[in-house]
C-alpha cells in the first residue's frame, strides 16, 4: 500500500470530518440530490470525454496503483544480481526453481529457462513495459479530467439550488437552510476536485515514471543474464537506475574501492 | 454509435433534470430570452472567431462522429490478410466482388482493381486522411472555442438582469425572483460550456487519433496487397496499429511460437 | 467584407440589445462616466503595452481585414495559368495589359515585364509577403491584449463605484440603482473583451495564415512564369497551396486521368 | 522619453482620477493602512521570490527604459555609413573627433581608434549586449511578479478588513464605510497589478527586443568599419536590422536601381 | 542567511499582523479548527501528491537554502587560483593543510590529496551536483503544489463555515462573528499559498540555478587543478560562470591589458 496517499487521503478526510462534527450535526452535510448531482454528472461528463474502456480501466488502475507496493528497486538489484551468478554457474535451467515476486523479472526469467531468443525476450517484456506507461497515463488523465469538471457540476448544482430558491421565496426564515443546501454541491465539487481526483492524476503519474523505471530495470536485468554478463558489471549498471541519493551512498564506496 | 458519448450525454442531462424537477416545478428554468441570449450569442460570436464554413462544419463532424462507430480494427486487419490471399490466389480482379464496409478499403479496393499504380493510391488515400484528421481539427476548435464564449455570455446575460433589476428595485418581493432569471443564464452557460462543448471537442480529439489510424492501417494494408506481399507479414505489420492491450495478446502467442 | 466576421457581430449585439430592450427601458444601460474608464481605460493600458505605431496600426489592419474579402484562390489559380500560358506564347511583354486584382500578383507581373531577375523579384514579393504576417500579428497581438484588459478595468470600475456607494449609504433606496451603475463597467467589461476584442484577435490570426498562403502562392506562381514552366505543371503545383477540401475534388480527377 | 508609455500611463490614472472625483470626495478612496498592505506586502512578497539585486536592479532599469528615448535606428546607420567612409578615407584615427550619442558605438569606435583587434572588440561589446537583455529580462520578470502578487494580497486585505467588520457588528448603520474600506485593498491590488506592474512588464518585454537589436547593429556596423567594407555594402547589411515596414521603403529603391 | 528572503518574510508578516492589529483585537482572527483545516488539510493533500520522503525532504532543503547563505562566488575563484598555485609549486599535498569552507570544494581537494584520477573525482562531484539540482527541484515541486492546494482547502472550509452558519440561522445577530469565522479559511489559505509556499517555490528554484552554477564552478576548479593548469588561464575559465554584470567589471580590466 501506498503509504503517502493512504495517510494523505485518510488523513485530509479526517481534517474536514472533524471540522464538520465539531461544528454540530454532520447531517445538514448529507444531501443525497446533491451528491447524485455532482458525483453522478462528474463521472457522465468525464464518461463523454473518453471511451467506456478508458473510463473504466482509470478505476482499475488507481486501485491497483495504491493497493500494491513498488518493489524495492535495491532488493531487485541483489535478487538479479544472485540470478545472474546462479546462470553462469549452474545455466540458465538453474534460475527455474527461484521465487521471484516481480511479475517482469519472473516472466523474463521464465523466457530465459524456456531458451527464447534475445528479441522475442526484449520484444515482449517492452510490451509489457509500454502497457504499464500507457494504463497509468489514461488513468492520470481520466482523474485529471475528473478534477476539472467536478467543481464545475458543484457550480451547476449550486445555481440551480439558488434559482430554485429565490424563485419561491416568500418565507424569509427559509432562505438559509435553502442557501445551505444549494451550496453543498459547491462544497462537494471542490473536495472531489482537489482532496481526491487532482491528487490522485498526480500520484499516478508519480507512480507511472517510478514503476516504468523499475521495469526497464528488470528487462536490462534479464537481458545482462542471457548474455551471461559478469555479476559486478551488471549491479553497477542496474544501480544507474537508483534515485541520486542512493546511488551516490553506493558510489562513494565504489570510488574508494576504484 | 459513441456508447460512452450517448450513455453520458444522456445521464449527465438526465441528472441535472432529476435535480430540477425535484425540486418543484421545473418552468421557472425555462426563460426564452435567457436562452436566446446565451445560446444565440455565444454561436455569434463563436462565428467571428472562424470562417462561416469551419463553423457549420463544426455541427456536422460532431453529428457524424456519434452516429457512425468506429469500426473494429481487428475485423479490419482479418478482412484486409483475407483480400491479401484472394490477391496472390486469384490476382487483383477478384477482389472486385468482395463486399467492403469500410470507406478508405473500399477507395483503395477500387483503385487496385483498376490498376491504378502505387503512387497515384497513395496520394488519394492520404488526402483523404488528411481531410478527416482536418474535419476533427476543426470540429474540436470550434466546440473549444464554445466552450469558452459560453460562460463568458451567461455572465454577461446575468449582469444584464442585475442592473435591470437593481436600476428598478421598488418591490423588495420582485426581487428574488428577477435575481432568479439574472442567474439563469450564468446556469445556461455554465451547462453548454461544461456538459456539452468541452466534452464534445475532447471526444473529437480522441476521435480524430483513433480515426486516423484506422484510415492509416486501411492505406498499409492497400499497399500492401498491391506489393504482393506475403499476407501473414501484412497481418503482423498492421497489428502494430492495435491499442498495446490488444496487440500484447496476439504478440504473447506469436512470441511462443516464435 | 467578411461574412463571418459582420454576421457574427450584428448578431451578437443584436441578441444583447434585445434582451436589454425586452427588459424596459436601455436608458439605465448607457452611463457615459462607466463607458470613459472602461474604453479609455483599456486602450490607455494597451497603449502602455506597445509602441503607438503598433496601437494605432492595429485598429488599421482589422478594418482593412474585414472590409477588403480574401481573394478565391482558384480564381487566382486560373489567372496565373492564364498568365502562364500567354507568357510562354507571346513573352513577358504580353502580360502588361492584363488587368489582375490582386496586389501581390500584380507588382510580380510588372516586375516580370520590367525584365527583373529572379532574385530581385523573389526579395521584394517575400519582403510584401512577410509585413502582411507581420501586421496581422501586432493586430492579433494589440487586440488580444485589450481583451486582457478590458475586464480587469471593469472590475477597477465596479470597486470604484462600489467604495462610493458604501461610503455614503444613508438612504437604503438608493442602494439599488447606485449598485446597477457600479456593475455597468463589468458588463462593459465583459462585452469589450469577449464580444469584440478576443474574436477579432482570433480571426486575425486566422486571417493572417489565410492571406499569407494566398501571398505565397502569387510568388510560386510569378516565379514559375518567369521559369517558362508548363502550364499544367504550374496549375497542380498551385493547388497544393488550396485548402485540403477544394484540392480533393480536382485531386480525384486527376487521378482518374493518370 | 517613451510617448506610449507616457501618454497611456498618465491617460489611464487620469481617467481613473476622474471617476473617482466626479463621484464625490476622493478622500474615501485614500486609507493609508490599505496602501501599506498592498504595496508594502507586494514588494515584500516579490523581494522573497528574487535576490535584492535583482529587486533594485528592475525599478532602476524601468525608470531608465522610460526616461531614454530609443534612438532612431536610421540615424544611426547613416552615422555608421558616415564613420565607415572617414575610417576608409582617413584611418581609424579620424573617428576620434567624431562626436557619437549613442554608448555602444562610442565604446566601440573608441576602442577601434586604440587598435583593439577583432576578437577582443566583439567580445566586449558583446558583453555589454547580453547585459543589456539580462536586465530588461530580470526587470520584466520582477514587474510580472508583482503583478501576481498585488491582487493577492489585495483579497488578503479585504478578507481582513471584511473579518474585523463582521465579528464586531453591532451598528448596522457602519457596515457600508467599513466596508468600502475593505474594498479599497482589492482596488488598489487590481490597479497596481493591471495599470503598472503588468503592462510595465510587457514594455520591459519589447523593449529589451528592441534595444538588443539596435545594440547588435552597432554591433555589426563597429565590426564592419574595422573590417575595411564598402560603406555601401555596411549600409545594405545593416537594413536587415530595421523594421520590415522601413525596411521595405528603401528595399524598394534598390531594387529598382538593381 | 538569504536576506531578501529574511526581510521578504518578516516584512510581508510584520505589515499584515500591523493590518491585523490596528484594527483591533487581534483574537478574532485566531481559530484553531480554521488553522488545523487548512494548514493540515493542505499537508494532507500535498502528501497525497508525493512520496513521504520528497515530502519531508522539501521542508528540510527550504530551511537548509534559507539557513546557509550562498558562498561568494569571487572568493571562492580567488581561493580556487590560490590552490592552483600551491598545486604547481608544493605538489598535491601540500593542499592537505588549506582551510577550505564550501563542501564541494572540499571534497574535491581531499581526492586530489588522496590521488585519486580524473575520472573518479569528476564522477564523484557531478553525482553530487546532480542531488544538489534534484533535491531543489523536488522542494520547488512540493511548494508550488502547497501553494495550489492551499486556496482550494481555504475556499471549503468558509463553504463548510458557511453551510453551518445557514443551517442554523435563528439569530440574525450571530450570523456576522459566524461568518467571520467562515472567512478565516479563506485568508489562511491566501496567506499560506501567496505570502509563503509560492515565494518559497520560486526562491528554490532560483536557488536551484545558483548552487548548482556555484557547485559547477567548484567542480571545473577542482579538475583544473589536477591537470596543473596555468592559475591565469583557470582564473579566466572560472570567471565565465559569474554573473554578466560582476564578469564585465572583470573583463574590461582583461580587454585593455590585452
Amino acid at each position: 500500500m501506498d503509504l503517502a496517499t493512504l495517510l494523505g487521503m485518510v488523513g485530509a478526510i479526517g481534517i474536514v470530518l472533524a471540522a464538520i462534527l465539531t461544528g454540530g450535526s454532520g447531517l445538514v452535510f448529507v444531501n443525497v440530490p446533491s451528491i447524485l448531482i455532482v458525483l453522478g454528472g462528474t463521472f457522465m461528463v468525464v464518461m463523454i470525454k473518453f471511451s467506456l474502456s478508458h473510463f473504466f480501466g482509470a478505476f482499475k488502475v488507481a486501485a491497483r496503483a495504491f493497493i500494491f507496493k513498488l518493489e524495492n528497486p535495491e532488493e531487485l538489484i541483489s535478487q538479479i544480481v544472485k540470478l545472474s551468478n546462479m546462470a553462469r554457474k549452474e545455466g540458465m535451467l538453474a534460475l527455474e526453481n527461484e521465487e521471484i515476486d516481480n511479475e517482469t523479472l519472473q516472466q523474463g526469467v521464465q523466457m530465459l529457462v524456456d531458451g527464447n531468443d534475445h528479441g522475442v525476450i526484449q520484444a515482449v517484456l517492452h510490451k509489457d513495459l509500454q502497457q504499464t506507461v500507457d494504463r497509468h497515463s489514461w488513468g492520470a488523465k481520466v482523474f485529471s479530467a475528473t478534477g476539472d469538471v467536478a467543481p464545475a457540476m458543484g457550480m451547476i448544482g449550486t445555481l440551480i439550488g439558488l434559482v430554485q430558491m429565490l424563485s419561491a421565496m416568500d418565507d424569509p426564515k427559509a432562505i438559509g437552510p435553502a442557501m445551505a443546501v444549494a451550496l453543498l454541491t459547491t462544497l462537494y465539487g471542490a473536495m472531489l476536485a482537489n482532496m481526491v481526483a487532482l491528487p490522485i492524476a498526480d500520484k499516478l503519474t508519480l507512480r507511472k515514471s517510478e514503476e516504468g523505471r523499475i521495469k526497464a530495470m528488470c528487462i536490462d536485468g534479464v537481458l545482462a543474464i542471457q548474455e551471461g554478463q559478469n555479476p559486478r558489471i551488471v549491479e553497477s549498471m542496474l544501480k544507474a537506475y537508483l534515485d541520486p541519493k542512493k546511488r551516490a551512498e553506493g558510489g562513494d564506496e565504489s570510488a574508494e574501492a576504484a
